[in-house]
């Protein structure tokens, strides 16, 4: 489905995947005011797309705001929350950022590394188009759901 | 040994203990200007002191500031460097703060969450002395070697 050649549709099929329905949950768990009500899901998650132009434009280092950083929880916490959906186990995450944009972010599920990730260029983070971003979050949940049925008895604990 | 009477040695047999040797170990490793020489390792570790006086100075509820969160991840960090020379698996610290000195800190080694803790009243964090400081060290110790030691092979991933 990912690879349609009709742009639209494949975006359409992009927000059809798991990652992306828990990631515009998230979201619009979050708009208690209802300011994102007439929205589409495109337009909740526009500030995930970085098309290459505006990339081009960024500093090559240089040191994450904080909506960044609470972009990539949220996606990360998407995945956590995908995961349990396919398995019974929640997975949550821990970030850990260091000096100019490195870092690293896991997801635990119980006692269990369920995902970890070493992040780097974290002012730069984003996608060029949801089709691209929704294929790495199923990535990433795919991962991590095999890494939770490999040692179900350590992320029950 | 932690328990003797006489508080001067009770105070030298905390110090012996290898969760306490690895925290001095840790302090005098990131001295690189020589300065602590000719400190004793109570005076090294000093700040990790809070007596009940001072205790009852501080406000119910503060925003720690960033030598109490580096002094927490320190004695963190020696539980881990300590559990590394009983299993040889090192466990490294990830803290999450969120609001008012609350937070989570996990020690992971490889695929495991070692040891898990829930902060609270961080702004406050210290010992009355350092017989109860490396108690409390020792028994962390404790739960991290046997996390590692009953899953061995998620640890070592």
């Amino acid at each position: 489905m990912l690879d349609t050649p009709d742009p639209s549709a494949a975006e359409a099929a992009a927000f059809e995947t798991p990652f992306m329905k828990a990631l515009v949950r998230l979201f619009r768990a979050q708009d208690q005011h209802g300011a994102w009500d007439r929205k589409t899901d495109a337009q909740v998650l526009q500030e995930y797309i970085v098309t290459k132009e505006q990339r081009r434009e960024m500093p090559i280092i240089g040191d994450p705001d904080p909506d960044i950083l609470w972009r990539i929880e949220m996606f990360y916490t998407a995945i956590g929350l995908a995961a349990e959906q396919k398995t019974g186990v929640i997975a949550g995450p821990m970030m850990k950022m260091s000096h100019e944009g490195f870092g690293r972010l896991v997801l635990l599920a119980g006692n269990l590394v369920a995902l970890s990730r070493h992040l780097r260029d974290v002012h730069r983070f984003g996608f060029d188009n949801f089709t691209k971003m929704a294929a790495e979050g199923e990535k990433y949940l795919t991962k991590t759901v095999e890494m939770i049925e490999a040692h179900p008895e350590v992320a029950q604990a």
